[in-house]
């Protein structure tokens, strides 16, 4: 597999010298651009253009048409898995994500079972497509959701204020709890390999939910299954090892333990000071973030001054991927996405020429 | 003023040694009490209960009664002074509070004013008949929203689960959140100061949201305006200085400058550890908090060893204050509080003889 023309952001998770920051954006691909949102109407539902290789491929590429993007992310949704597991995902209105059963009890958790990565088929398919449409020009990322994250939801059903059964089973019922984060970790990784296998150049845990533990249940249920993840991945079709990234939402005092992982990259959210972090982390791993998506909604000006502001405070040392610290949120001018990646490029070269 | 009977609260709060740990519960007086419930059914609401002094008076005994705890809290609600500013707080069925006006643009920040303290006087009115009922048996608690969590419900006129309006007022307009966090700072001042005149032994500022704001933007627009009430805050009759508590629910990252803040004591929510905090603060403060409510929802054998375990993770050292990380849940059977409360008095008395 040839090193993709544009290898910024895979030095960078090497923590490597780069001529630039490179930049990417979660939820980079989405309703904020026209074009996805017409997309999204033709396949008549988001899962239908999840489900899609060739949607997919499509809706992946649309913002890298539109910005010097340094990296693509596949198009797909966090909770994948558990619906090959059987629990049945939808989307209702505007809601946010949904399960038809949940797996909230002793005996749901004892049928689980790590699916056939067969039934995720269409996912390898869509890293394979866009692999091949970008041909070479930028490396692609694949994902999942965390074991915990994926968990939260197939117990509570869907999203929620406070995750209350999800914090009541580690309480109550932690054993429980510690099986269903095991067969998900499992299941993460056959997932993750596979579309290593499909050509996946890196991959990114997304632990949304991880945040709203204690600090020693995260690290039972949350944290240590990551770390099985981590630990299980196969290494690229040509031998090398795949970069990793963990980002959990909410995480910010435990980025040492994130860092301690085995993951190349620590993915910050918004409410962590990005010099700080790398006081702490030292030179162990690769930072990704940490831009509040709501910047975006100000004016271009703000969102240079406010990029500026984070390539500055991540330091000249290698090792910073500039990205939001949550997704692009709907209604996020494109002209803004415009000028946060001129400003990360721009600022980031000068910083260099500078130092 | 007498010290109370019982000062072990307040001792802990200057960080003296004490025979065991005094406990408190956020939210002790409330729904999960049948009693709480027959009183607010005879007011008819639950802003009804809050504005009645005898009522609120009642409801504030009732765990006690129940429970042998340290301190007694002011039944009142965090939102009372943009109410006294004249925005309408309501509460529709079960969803939180809300106010009938919001607070959002210029026009609306330039007429706010400082509101007449004399419209708070049910709460100063209630503070004074709670002394009475309580003899001098315990101490009590007064307190207010901090100056951005009130801002965060003038703004959106109601809780959200991101606050988008006040992160984007935060990036594009943080003149007019300025404006708006400098008058509530004076406002909730005023509002402390009258409740200490009335009697109250400790206040505590409740710091809901400032956790969903990137670092920087929590120290101007959370932090500092909550140092601004500290300083501000003034003596008791008797002429001492009255202990304070600040709490920033996610302010786990930034405990440092919540224990330089001039306050006695900071809370933890139940993402904190424990013993992790107090190698951080040092001796510079003290501690409260931080079990996970929703523990409460399990057994009282699990309750009395998650409670144990806090209690050994605080440590020897003078300063802890028992509490949750967060508000009793309705649903919490009255059993497990008792539970807790004899956990942490006969657990802390252990580890002292012992120590």
């Amino acid at each position: 597999m040839p090193t993709p023309t544009n290898d910024v952001f895979l030095r960078a998770l090497r923590r490597e010298p780069t001529p630039y920051t490179p930049v990417w954006l979660m939820r980079q691909a989405g309703r904020y651009l026209p074009e996805y949102n017409a997309t999204r109407a033709r396949a008549g539902s988001f899962l239908a253009l999840a489900k899609s290789p060739s949607l997919a491929t499509e809706v992946t590429l649309q913002p890298l048409a539109r910005f010097p993007l340094d990296a693509a992310i596949l198009f797909s949704d966090i909770l994948t898995v558990p619906d090959a597991m059987g629990l049945g995902l939808y989307f209702a209105g505007g809601e946010g994500p949904r399960f038809e059963r949940t797996t909230a009890d002793e005996a749901a958790i004892a049928k689980l079972e790590v699916p056939d990565m067969a039934k995720l088929s269409y996912v390898f398919d869509a890293v394979a497509e866009i692999k091949r449409a970008l041909a070479g020009r930028l490396p692609l990322i694949g994902f999942s959701g965390s074991p915990f994250t994926l968990a939260c939801y197939m117990i509570e059903g869907a999203g929620s204020a406070d995750f209350a059964t999800v914090r009541r089973m580690v309480w109550g019922r932690p054993d429980l709890l510690q099986r269903l984060v095991a067969i998900n970790a499992r299941a993460v990784a056959a997932y993750l390999n596979e579309q290593i296998a499909a050509g996946a150049d890196a991959v990114m845990v997304f632990d949304t939910w991880g945040g709203l533990l204690s600090a020693a249940a995260y690290r039972s249920f949350s944290l240590a299954p990551m770390r099985e993840v981590l630990a299980a991945l196969a290494p690229a079709p040509d031998g090398r090892r795949v970069p990793t990234i963990v980002f959990t939402k909410g995480g910010g005092q435990w980025l040492d333990d994130l860092a301690a992982t085995g993951a190349s990259c620590v993915g910050l959210d918004w409410t962590v000071d990005i010099a700080d972090a790398r006081r702490r982390v030292g030179s162990r791993v690769a930072l990704q973030g940490n831009l509040d998506p709501l910047v975006l909604l100000t004016s271009p000006e703000v969102v240079r001054r406010e990029t500026a502001a984070i390539v500055r405070a991540a330091g000249p040392a290698p090792g910073h991927i500039f990205n939001l610290g949550h997704g692009i949120v709907p209604g996020t001018p494109p002209e803004n996405v415009a000028a946060l990646v001129e400003a990360v490029h721009s600022e980031s070269r000068a910083t260099r020429a500078g130092a």
